[in-house]
């Protein structure tokens, strides 16, 4: 398996700056807006049916978020998916909370099939997703990252994308291949919007690299950027501050690094 | 009149991590959804009437909050209010901006009738929820929150439940006690939902004690956090980050010590 | 030309803090929001088209702000601006996003003939406005604000009003005069909302001053905090929280010294 050129897919997001539609709800929106600043991209938070579709044709990616959608946004997906799919850009697919949630959990399944380039969610999220159950309550998932493997590679081939699988060990897989990246930090967990945010990077770098490239590259720049911002801060509010500020400070050559260098893990089927 | 055992609650809350659901406006949500975290508690903040009624079941309580919300999330509040009746949760009311606001107003004098374990407003707001008139414009309050104990008494009374009253001395009463607890620091009038963040926290504490315990610890909780934010900020932004540092620092010895030893502030009736 | 007394609109913020109310989208909210009540104003965030023109009329000022509206609140926008010019307080536009945008854009161009106190956009957004054609993708513009000076003095003249165009010159207008401020920080443009809450001062100071002084009291302000917040912090998140406690920390009379010594920049007609 030739290593993905995580370096390359930062200094690209730098270069280029995409723009990248995101779809997502107000709890979360101003942390992963400050993030994609913050990387290098540039995010466009446009969330009404009468707007939404005509906007994102202008965008290099898109994200729709579930998290915490209100009705009218949850209107706008269809429609602006469809615009970015003719616009021939790649979207990104945050099922946050479907299981439980009665009308997210069939709109992710509709969602599916409209082929996103990646999909991010925990382990729970995942392994609903993929049909099986997942066994969460609120945003948080009661399952390992690595016992979702099959589930998320299963996903993948049926998407033709990528799916991420977060969580203490984050997994990449297209169906094919699976990068299992530890690191990050546990204070992630304790700040609201790292996951939305996480998808929003994925969506970033998936302006301006393959869908598993920037899946990965965009986990290692979480990873990174959360165990400098631990480094950092003496709590959840700071660490929140200092990963924004961490994103900033990315270089390049330590992502390639930390993925010539992975954390032995050994894959779980 | 026995003393709650504040630490007691906010151990519990530490171990058993209650879900609490938040109906909330997009403005405060994520220091709400952040507080609640630092604190040990979760957030779920699903908001469509579509689904909040569905996903309340799930949670440990559930907090309403009138500040700035959406025709949508209004809409939802009843049958989300009704679900957790029926579930048998603890749910607590911010009455925000009531008194001025035409829709509200009224809405908020009929959920005092579905008995929320709590209230927490300023003393504008509650000396209106209580019948009388408030003399308020725009979100703060212009009466000292000891003018209006009575007020709050036959408020708690009416609803067999609790209310907070926030503001220079925070005044929690169930009707028949009366705790009236001063500390916490003028910044928190400076940052937007520092009021919202306390009533999460009564509802968070409500999961795992008593209405009384619970918004008596919150109350604490919060005064003890804004404290020790004010030492470590240089000014009302990185007060609010401090906040949340300080809540996930809390030292549940500290707030016992804290509620022992109360600051002797005489009850005006 | 006369010099605004900028220290003297500071001042008048502080002591009267007048209350702004504010119909802005759920990105950019919490920021404006914060931002306002550490300058010495008070926001007020009621967007549904029931509450905003009743709970207007207890405002000194109104910011209608387009950036990443819902329906919800674009319903409300006439009616508040109505309520708002009937009660006679100073109202500001910010149109973020107009040209590409097929709803904001129309909207915008009616909100103009209600002759708001001041416009205040970046470069792409006042040329769309003034009838020209902007050229943004996105949130940025891509065109130096000192190559809109005709067409902020047109819209200026045309709205019987101020117009701010900001960027990394601030030009200010009211269709005679023409005030260009250098300063603030690169950093501005890493963080969301810092626009927004650009728009939010002007209209805090709008409610205590005239809408000439009050814009370039809002500048300076503007500008100093960001200068102040660069030295104070180490990338985009924690400049946003500097810049926070800058707005709390300005010095009057530094305000006055950046305005008689006005970094020379030539006019380009």
């Amino acid at each position: 398996m030739s290593l993905p050129d995580l370096a390359a897919v930062l200094v690209e997001v730098r270069r280029r700056a995409p723009l990248t539609h995101c779809l997502i709800g107000a709890v979360t929106a101003p942390v992963v807006a400050d993030g994609l600043l913050a990387a290098g991209g540039r995010p466009m938070m446009t969330s009404t049916i009468d707007e939404a579709p005509a906007l994102v044709r202008s965008a290099d990616s898109l994200l729709v978020d579930l998290a915490a959608l209100n009705q009218e946004t949850t209107t706008a997906i269809m429609p602006t998916v469809a615009a970015a799919r003719y616009a021939g850009m790649p979207w990104v697919l945050d099922p946050a909370a479907i299981g439980v949630a009665p009308v997210r959990t069939p709109l992710a399944h509709n969602l599916i099939r409209l082929r996103p380039a990646a999909v991010r969610g925990n382990a729970s999220e995942i392994r609903t997703l993929a049909g099986g159950i997942g066994g969460s309550r609120g945003a948080d998932s009661t399952l390992d990252s690595r016992t979702v493997v099959d589930d998320a590679r299963r996903l993948a081939a049926s998407t033709n994308g990528v799916v991420v699988v977060s969580g203490m060990v984050d997994v990449v897989t297209d169906g094919d291949r699976v990068v299992q990246l530890a690191g990050g930090d546990a204070l992630l967990a304790r700040v609201t919007g790292t996951g939305c945010l996480l998808s929003g990077l994925v969506a970033a770098c998936a302006a301006v690299a393959s869908g598993f490239d920037a899946a990965v590259a965009a986990v290692a720049m979480m990873s990174s950027a959360a165990e400098m911002a631990a480094r950092r801060s003496t709590g959840p509010g700071s660490f929140k501050v200092a990963l924004i500020d961490a994103l900033a400070d990315l270089e390049p050559a330590a992502l390639q690094t930390r993925m010539q260098t992975p954390t032995p893990v050994p894959v779980q089927r």
